[in-house]
């Protein structure tokens, strides 16, 4: 405090320190490495800059200060206060000057790396540090004693005015720059991307002080749906959100049945390509035009997705992906131009692609790792993204092991007799009496339950459509509590289970959960084949996560995560009857929302949390379910419900989980009983 | 020497050092930084690294080298010998052990920093360091339990065989890389880019070991014609030459006009640029037909041109440089995709663009002073690049300066009544003998002069169509030392000179070279607004010079250097005699070709040159003629043949300059004079 300069404290980060007098306050927290945002350099323009002084007794800092501590309202603060408006008790930080002690608040929008929540299943901070900004400069007028180009004089200003070095541009952003400072009288506002340190690249131009609409597009790109988020890149708000069928649902729903089309149709990978392609360009046409927005205010992409997925957007041959060694044309992350995969957004918009972990676990499940974080704790994890392909991660602080395990879209809803996606009308809960065998659901769209009063009349407008993903799962569990269905996962016959719900479908049974024929609706059941498909997705990722558990000396886990859109709905006690999923406390079983869109989204808005990731899947132990031979064992003994070996012990505590079976003497599937018997 | 290691000396290098026994030769010259080229990277298949070892005694070196000194052929080099054959006394570097001390001849095909001599009007040797060249690499197979991507794999290999690193691929070339692993089994030959250290780019993929044809072409994109020469990159050998009208003639002749066109069409300058990228093209393909390759196989281009082709080419707003302060867009080096032009070349060509000097002064004098070099030079040399916009260089090793000087199409033949470009037919050589006054002229085509035996028959085919470049400058200069013409440029009477070759032609004389019109062919004549049209182009080029040498503080010049393609046609009397040069000892006058086209094909051909270059322009002094007020009174000056006010000592002890004036008591202009007479 020897020092008889002013002291300057900031707050909220606390930084403090003492500056000549006279210096601006934008200056002063450049200096003392306090987070200001300006997009106009200091000229008074932009307002990014408003901070809030604190006059008075700072008992806690030991300092009083006075109304004198800065410098008066000046004329440029004045100008911009009568034509935008300055909120009372704000000043300029570029044009307040610093004469005596002060305290200053810097509120967060005034931060360029501010916090952005997101509300998902779970809360998660973003910390802001987009590759994407605009920045002003002003240059000197060219002078043709000292010959410098246009680019050459905002190179320097650049330099000079926002520590910026070594910025490229393309040609045509340069035709774009000559006529800018013309128009703009040698001031231009420039986007900037730094998608790696080092290396900014002009993305957009404007003539004189503008402040552009800069967006960013978060893809979640699953081999069933396309969900999508259009984010400010400014303030890291999410402007519309959205979400289509994957097109190539079309040439097969399981990614190797696209494999073997590409693999079996000369072309047949470009169709593929075309047609993911498109979709993406439509979903962000959509998005845009629900914002309000010109696709051409996106300047940046971030794209998540299996590695299937992955080199079909690219245009890359997934053909090498069927079969072992399943070799990748490149497994790190990707810079390109948003271009290369043919979409039309901000002409020189970026794409970002994360890294893929190996041959079957992709930039999908680098994404999950990214938001859900696994090598920061303490617990053991399991974290599940269910779709199509299930990515499986485990680890803690010790080790993080990832795979992915080919579910199938029996759980999105697909290859379910009364199957459909989730979507109004659609059954989405169950329960069945286990006295009554009675089952009462709710669907989306009506709040009653089936058995509730309103139910019929609301029934009456949206109709009882079908089951959804989250329905199956609940339908099926409930079915195994209230003992239709025995642990083999055979559907018992009227008879045995003691109600007329239950009844013969070809050779095997199938559960009325809701008969609308009457009124000419569907009937919605649960036949014997939806079992068996739900079985094998089930399986599949019990398997999986066994896999995992064995590579990593564990039979059990701490805390178990459901990521994917669908993992949201899921009802972990019913995931974990059905055996989806190990035994552990039901309280620690938590939902993660569609923790790869997530993941996607923290990309977008930080690129520390790129190079984050990019580090991070070198040191992810990749178990490969497709080789293992410990794979089958534990998908058959899995195919039981909940398991065949494992004990479950802890849900047997909490749930009846009848001991029955259908098809004495005979301890494996229902359909070859009904084969004899017929 | 008291090392026990097998000593081994590399020739011509003279390098030498102990190498433990077992290094191949092809290490060993790696090792002691010897420059050995090879393609496959030691894997005995592109035979790049043949050497010549020399065994017996050398007294020299102080060393004897039996037979034993290197390992016996192998069986690698037996296969190759069978199936290619190998220079008698040759080994491969890569398979050839070292076990004992020896001497090994490089030869230059070995050599990869080759160097290679352009036979112009004057021999320049060049270093070969191009900026593209292939790399063979052999990958480890894919492996699932250690998933890396192809192109990573590659990476891998490419820091370990060839200690290239940070290489960079765009998707297309990933989608090639994909497949020729698997055509290539694990193996693959890149083509690389290295424009700038540090930065490799893939630019070309084969499966397997392959010895690509990578070409270049370097470009002097004058307002008149465009010049090409396409030049294999490994060996530096041009493949073919050429030259196209730039088509842009037809929107304007001179560069003011072109960038009039831009300024009152709108839509102008993109037609203008159109039709430039047009005619590149179709020069490009008619070069690779013309050398038997496919435009595919040009992987590289580096263009030289003035600061207004420079923006009409790239598509640059060219209507800044009509006007002060003649703002350049850009004034760096460039580093484009050939693609962004519009070349349809290698899909991934690389165009290099040298610096511009000035807003007046271009790439094309960039390139005079790369291929001229008079910054290394002693005596201060002149340099002047005669086109229609003729670039000007004054220097020695204390300083370089850099003018343009808007001399008009004059010289090349346009605006002249006879004018034609130098084809056959054209005069090109002519004299005047001072008592008769009877003119002998060559034609281009035939070899006799007009008054030896023969060419009546000889111009019976080609005919006498006209006068060209070179041909009107030795017309005006031996009218001007035979009395036909006084100093002032006015075409005396028949009667003042004594010649019926003089004749009216409306309200002045002309001077009538050749009179076909008997046999129905043209009358090829200079008329007295040919000397105009010539007057003002070499006032203009004179002018350029005087205000580079007051800049220097000099009155004469130690040597002068005409470049330009036209240059190298032009007789250093006779441009003196017309003062499109300062006085200087005629020996001292020496014509350097085409001095852009060879600078562009150095920096195609060097990258070190361009690195040279791109530093040299920011030491070039800039002389802006346009606002100079000085420029206008050394135009004036200038404007008497040889001049009013410079001596020219020299010139007058070598040659008669008569003392005339056809315009009596009036010193200015023979139009008036006619007029009043009329």
């Amino acid at each position: 405090m020897s020092d008889q300069n002013p002291l300057v404290i900031f707050t909220p980060s606390g930084k403090r320190g003492h500056v000549a007098p006279g210096t601006t306050v934008l200056q002063a927290a450049r200096d003392l490495g306090v987070d200001v945002d300006s997009v106009c350099g200091g000229h008074g323009i932009c307002s990014k800059c408003m901070v809030r002084p604190s006059f008075g007794d700072h008992a806690k800092h030991g300092i009083h200060a006075g109304e004198a501590a800065l410098s008066p309202v000046n004329a440029v603060e004045r100008a911009y206060d009568a034509k935008r408006g300055i909120k009372p008790g704000h000043r300029m930080s570029c044009q307040a000057q610093v004469l005596g002690d002060v305290v200053i608040d810097v509120p967060s929008e005034s931060q360029v790396h501010k916090q952005v929540v997101r509300k998902a299943a779970t809360t998660r901070v973003i910390d802001m540090d987009p590759a994407t900004r605009a920045v002003y400069v002003e240059v000197p007028p060219a002078d043709m004693h000292t010959p410098t180009g246009d680019w050459e004089r905002v190179q320097t200003q650049l330099k000079e005015t926002w520590q910026i070095e070594s910025a490229t541009l393309s040609l045509a952003m340069l035709t774009q720059l000559q006529a800018a400072l013309i128009e703009g009288k040698d001031a231009v506002t420039l986007a900037l991307n730094t998608a790696r340190e080092g290396a900014p690249r002009v993305v957009g131009v404007w003539p004189g002080f503008h402040e552009p609409a800069l967006y960013g597009l978060a893809v979640d790109l699953g081999s069933t749906t396309v969900a999508a988020h259009l984010t400010d890149l400014a303030t890291g708000e999410v402007k519309a959100s959205g979400g289509v069928m994957n097109p190539q649902i079309r040439y097969g729903e399981d990614l190797m049945s696209r494999v073997s089309y590409a693999m079996m149709n000369p072309g047949g990978a470009a169709e593929l390509t075309d047609a993911v392609r498109e979709a993406l360009g439509q979903l962000a046409a959509e998005l845009a035009d629900e914002a309000g927005i010109a696709t051409s205010d996106i300047f940046e992409i971030v794209v998540v997705m299996n590695p299937v997925m992955h080199h079909l957007l690219l245009g890359l041959d997934p053909v090498p992906l069927g079969q072992a060694p399943f070799a990748l044309a490149t497994n790190s992350a990707l810079d390109l131009p948003a271009s290369d995969i043919g979409l039309r957004l901000a002409p020189e918009a970026q794409l970002y692609i994360l890294p893929l972990i190996a041959g079957h676990v992709g930039a999908d499940a680098a994404a999950v790792a990214l938001s859900e974080a696994p090598q920061k704790q303490d617990p053991l994890t399991l974290i599940v993204d269910v779709g199509t392909n299930a990515e499986i991660l485990l680890g803690n602080k010790t080790r993080v092991l990832a795979c992915s395990s080919p579910t199938g879209p029996a759980f999105e809803g697909a290859q379910i007799s009364s199957g459909q996606r989730a979507a109004n009308g659609a059954i989405e809960r169950i329960e069945i009496d286990p006295v009554t065998k009675e089952p009462r659901f709710r669907i989306i769209g009506v709040k009653q339950w089936s058995d509730e009063p309103g139910f019929a009349k609301k029934i009456g407008r949206t109709g009882v459509t079908g089951i959804c993903g989250s329905g199956i799962i609940e339908a099926v569990a409930e079915m195994r509590m209230a003992g239709v269905l025995d642990a083999n996962g055979l559907i018992g016959s009227p008879e045995a289970v003691g109600t007329s719900r239950c009844r013969a479908s070809g050779r095997t049974y199938e559960y009325v959960v809701y008969d609308g024929s009457a009124e000419g609706g569907p009937v919605v059941s649960v036949t014997q084949g939806d079992i068996r498909a739900i079985q094998l997705a089930k399986s599949a990722l019990y398997a999986g996560a066994r896999l995992l558990m064995d590579e990593f000396g564990t039979d059990t886990v701490d805390r178990v995560v459901l990521a994917g859109a669908f993992g949201a709905h899921i009802s972990p006690k019913h995931a974990m009857v059905l055996g989806m999923i190990p035994d552990c406390p039901l309280e620690h079983v938590t939902s993660a929302g569609n923790a790869a869109g997530t993941g996607a989204q923290i990309a977008l808005l930080n690129r520390a949390a790129r190079r984050e990731i990019e580090e991070l899947v070198h040191h992810i132990t990749k178990v490969e379910t497709a080789i293992e031979p410990k794979f089958q064992e534990h998908f058959v003994n899995a195919n039981a419900i909940p398991h065949a070996t494992d004990p479950f012990t802890g849900l047997r505590a909490l749930v009846p989980l009848p001991d029955l079976n259908f098809n004495a003497g005979d301890g494996d599937g229902g359909g070859r009983r009904r084969r004899r018997r017929g």
